[in-house]
């Protein structure tokens, strides 16, 4: 098997009358599916003329036609970006120049999207609006099978992230690596066809996407996908579809467990809940510990497809604070910073490798060269392995924070900030926050004669910035506090946010 | 994850206190084995100068240390052949010699070893026997990890299997081979972690190793290893070791449900039984619907390592006489004889292709180009499909018949028997067999004035085949039916079974 075009195909021929996807009160069988995947692969190819290697992207919400598109497109050995729906036009506009993307499939309710388009080095020739230009495209498309010429090492998918460079940079995951994501994921939860899903992370991450929404397509599993994420109608779900794999991040746990009346929805069918990202709350985990319902906690990252490592139900109190343990055919190693293995116990950067494991960021070789120098992704992160294997994360990422679910890298934050006029110096760190778990918190020099005010900041940073990148709160400093090599010092910054916050 | 030796690593440190493996009244933790197989490793390299490539194979029957023995030999790319037990001794001197290995496993009991290794041809420098001198070797054994140089294309399992050529020939398994068989095997029946198989098939077959023994490991399941079949030693350890999934062939599961007082075992921890090789008798379905218990079929062939199909159980009875569909990642076709597709339900040669799929007989170029042309493995199967990609198969491989579970290629047997100085021609073919499934019958035309009996034929077989190849008994005939261009009417041999039987 070569391609993941052919899970299409074969769960076609396997299940084709079993109901795959449940969405927006509809329902697709894999037979339905992998039809309308071949219709608009033969579509992509007849009418837009897309070819293997071609860039094929996507502002959509989670759906079943934006699985449509990475199956069409992968049939056709084409590489499909989903990019993240929050983002800006001047965020959106970067991705499709960097891409080099013709070909966009767009819900028409993302009103960024024209002026994204206009954004310099942007080469996107066609758009396709979801819905009934969408639907007229695929009722013309020809029901031929796609012969399919696709090598297990083609790139499938490039999902942005943006790391401490500050510029989202593409990662090229193959088929292979889809593969081996689905097949460790399967194994490690032990997920049977007769499991039921929640998509309820979007899938222009790799959380939602590689988890579980991929891995029950290859298993012939059932996925309930949700365009956007609402408590309520999880809980709702839940008991309609008999669902028994619930995979949310921890404010999605907070807000379901929040729910009035929580206890007249039926969560029988549960078998686990999962939550990724970051720990859960306690009160969350004694909420399903009370139920009798198994609760675990993943870790992934978009290199990876995404899953590393996985906390079994059993030692979620035993051992937390850990990531638990890698999945099967997933190798870690903890080394210092000359590459070099660090004993057990001992703090180092975390390394992956595995099947599962990027090839590369798009265009980027030094880049690539330097995240997999030696064979081993670097990860970023620094942590520690005990001896029963457990990983242990003591900083996040560098100066990673995580707002609602999504990853905001402060850098990037920072450059934005760092163009305002009035601007000498910025920092951007993390705050806890009731309701998203973390947001961004700028303190910032004023140039001398400048008058600049908290309002004006987050102005100028919400016009270029995703909603959950914007910071919530700005701090005036005289000067940041640096080493003595003249390094920011964040961690005194992290200490000084609740004072900027009353102060402000 | 390159080479199935690192299956053995991860689940040492995913599941290092678990119990993998039951045998003999003793159990082995993932840690123990893993611990084990670098000791062996270590020995084998060292003192027996085994190198990646090098090839290494036992007479052994079921039991921890042949799988010790695959495990040590993967972790230096060296490749393992597991040799059939019953073989005579000139039968196992023909694959020591065509595998030009130099190092041997025994089980002591297996008396005809010591007369293959002086068979022409064998270049074996060094045997080892299990028990104590096996044990000395281990304890001896350096506990050092074995760094891993192998490749996922690397060939990691020769398994023989004679086909219609008479002379058997050596199946070539990659470790991709043996991941991609226990993917789809753990997928297809839903296998998890907590599952309990036992082990009853033999592992020098790909029906016993690849199923369930590998996937097992693969998966961190426990494996209760049986080293010779006996019906109420499994109705025993069924309910001992609390056995999830039993996988038995026909006349094991006849003999199984043959057992007095079958209702006084418990068999309450089974959620599947299935079969394999042929379909099991009406009887045994019955006993397992009434018991509630989903029974299921599949089929593999040594060259598929081995999973090519799946009856399910909810279709055993409706699509009874099929051998069910394709596993998911294995594609099938059905061609006529210049390898073009005929339409659906019409007949022709199955062929099989996927990750599975092996990459050719060991130093025989001209069966392997011919065996997979054009990329497609063709099994000399002649069968058709239904609309639903049921596959049926109406004629059993060329000239084969199976025998308590163990293959037997009736031209191995007649090429045995023409070399009878009294034979003037001879054909073979099977014959029902209330306790063995089928057994080999021999129409033997004399020489015009010789004299021969039943008895000398059988004794002058027996000698040189192993006891389930050797024919039943002997029927005379004063010439073999043929067609007019002179091929053996093997059908009108087959109408005549029953006749000769009562002649004789």
């Amino acid at each position: 098997m070569q391609g993941i075009g052919e899970w299409a195909v074969q769960r076609a021929q396997l299940s084709g009358d079993k109901v795959g996807f449940v969405y927006d009160g509809r329902s697709w069988t894999y037979g339905e599916f992998n039809d309308r995947t071949d219709r608009l692969a033969n579509q992509l190819r007849s009418r837009f003329g897309v070819r293997r290697g071609d860039r094929v992207a996507a502002v959509v919400a989670s759906s079943v036609e934006c699985l449509e598109v990475l199956f069409a497109s992968a049939k056709l050995g084409a590489i499909f970006t989903p990019i993240n729906v929050r983002l800006t036009a001047p965020e959106i506009g970067y991705v499709l120049a960097d891409l080099g993307a013709e070909l966009l499939f767009v819900h028409g309710q993302f009103a960024q999207v024209p002026a994204a388009l206009a954004e310099p080095g942007v080469r996107v020739r066609d758009v396709v609006t979801l819905g009934e230009e969408y639907d007229t495209l695929l009722a013309d498309g020809s029901q031929e099978p796609v012969p399919s010429q696709v090598d297990r090492d083609d790139v499938a998918v490039i999902m942005y992230t943006s790391g401490t460079t500050g510029r989202p940079k593409g990662a090229m995951l193959t088929h292979e690596n889809l593969r081996a994501n689905a097949a460790a994921v399967t194994s490690a939860f032990g997920l049977r066809k007769s499991d039921v899903t929640i998509t309820a992370l979007p899938m222009f991450h790799m959380g939602g996407l590689g988890l579980h929404t991929l891995p029950f397509i290859y298993l012939g599993g059932r996925n309930v996908i949700l365009p956007s994420f609402d408590p309520t109608a999880v809980l709702d779900l839940v008991a309609a579809e008999r669902v028994t794999q619930l995979l949310l991040v921890p404010t999605m746990w907070q807000a379901v467990t929040a729910v009035p009346d929580l206890e007249r929805y039926d969560l029988s069918s549960l078998d686990c809940a999962l939550t990724s990202g970051a720990p859960a709350p306690i009160a969350v985990l004694e909420f399903f510990a009370d139920l009798g319902i198994p609760f675990e906690e993943g870790f992934g990252m978009t290199e990876c497809a995404p899953s590393v490592a996985k906390l079994d139900a059993e030692y979620i109190r035993t051992k937390a604070g850990s990531i638990g343990r890698s999945l099967f055919g997933i190798d870690i190693r903890v080394v210092d910073d000359r590459d070099q293995d660090v004993p057990v116990g001992t703090v180092g950067e975390l390394l992956v490798r595995g099947d599962n494991v990027f090839v590369g960021y798009w265009m980027r070789p030094e880049e690539t060269a330097e995240a997999l120098r030696g064979g081993w992704f670097h990860t970023g992160d620094l942590g520690w392995v005990d001896e029963d294997g457990f990983i242990t994360l003591v900083d996040r990422r560098k100066d990673m924070l995580i707002s609602g679910g999504e990853n905001v890298y402060t850098r990037e934050v920072e450059l934005v900030i760092a163009e305002m006029p009035q601007v000498r110096d910025v920092a951007v760190v993390g705050a806890a926050h009731a309701k998203w778990g973390e947001t961004p918190v700028a303190f910032v020099v004023a140039k001398d004669d400048e008058d600049l005010t908290e309002e004006a900041v987050i102005a100028f940073a919400r016009q270029r910035l995703a909603g959950f990148k914007t910071p919530t709160s700005v701090c005036f400093l005289q000067a940041l506090p640096t080493t003595a090599t003249g390094k920011i010092q964040k961690n005194a910054l992290r200490d000084r946010v609740a004072a900027c916050a009353s102060d402000g």
